[in-house]
């Protein structure tokens, strides 16, 4: 019998993850999208991962632009998480008049306040079933100064985790 | 200026995770390792990836068996966490004497007391710098009736994290 959907979606609720807002910006327009499919790959040379749904009109503005930046969200910006979904009545368009944002390289919108940012650019993409798995090297990063709380999502609720320096 | 290896591993010990065990088990033998670069795909078909690092001889077991369990660990498996990566004088051969193992469909070690096990069937590998990434079908889940804290790593630390019903 193989798995069903509600059968893997009640499994992955139980991989918990940070949880991300991916923006991205360029000839195709600004967008971004709340994300917990983001995955390290290698340091060398500094790559990470990301999926994002095909159903998702923004995907497409990922893949045209072929830039984006993945912000780790602080503890205390949930409401930041819930605009990026789209589980508020807050327009596409309206969602980055929340937080202060700003760039560094690729041009793609950098949260000043993400606990850490990932600047990227696409060097691979793999569609999967729903999803496109975007493979990107990491162009420049920003750290906040203190290492405070994270944002985290397991078992369809939000935590925050953590206050160690690092 | 490229961002640096001690840059990215800075950023990315912000980028919060679950701490899985990866198993497992073939004609090329047990293995397993700590592992939190793993990450849901798509739902259609059931779909997870995960990135090994090549230096770790475990690392070709998982490829020549073709098959891993993702076994996703619980608040109070921190002391799994660290026999798993080897970070403990436990040897190798030793590390499946902790914890009760069974199996699913693929026949990779299934930790009993997870959150959650995912059994898996690679379909594809993709060399990535340091790192094999490595897609696979999920043929079978098993979850705990209870769904318990989580052991999530933040900030080079450990945290428990929920205790909701999911």
């Amino acid at each position: 019998m193989p798995v069903t959907r509600p059968e893997f979606r009640n499994a992955m609720a139980r991989l918990g993850a940070a949880v991300n807002v991916v923006t991205t910006d360029g000839p195709a327009g600004r967008a971004g999208v709340t994300a917990s499919a983001v995955c390290s790959v290698t340091d060398d040379p500094p790559t990470l991962l990301i999926c994002l749904n095909r159903g998702n009109r923004s995907t497409g503005s990922f893949l045209a632009n072929g830039v984006f930046c993945v912000n780790t969200l602080a503890a205390d910006q949930r409401s930041l998480s819930e605009v990026f979904a789209g589980l508020t009545d807050c327009e596409p368009a309206a969602r980055f008049e929340r937080g202060e944002w700003l760039t560094l390289l690729t041009g793609a919108p950098v949260l000043k306040d993400s606990v850490v940012s990932f600047d990227c650019r696409v060097t691979e993409v793999l569609e999967k079933g729903t999803h496109s798995v975007l493979f990107a090297g990491i162009e420049a990063i920003r750290l906040t100064p203190e290492c405070g709380p994270a944002l985290m999502y397991y078992a369809r609720g939000y935590h925050p985790v953590g206050s160690a320096a690092a």
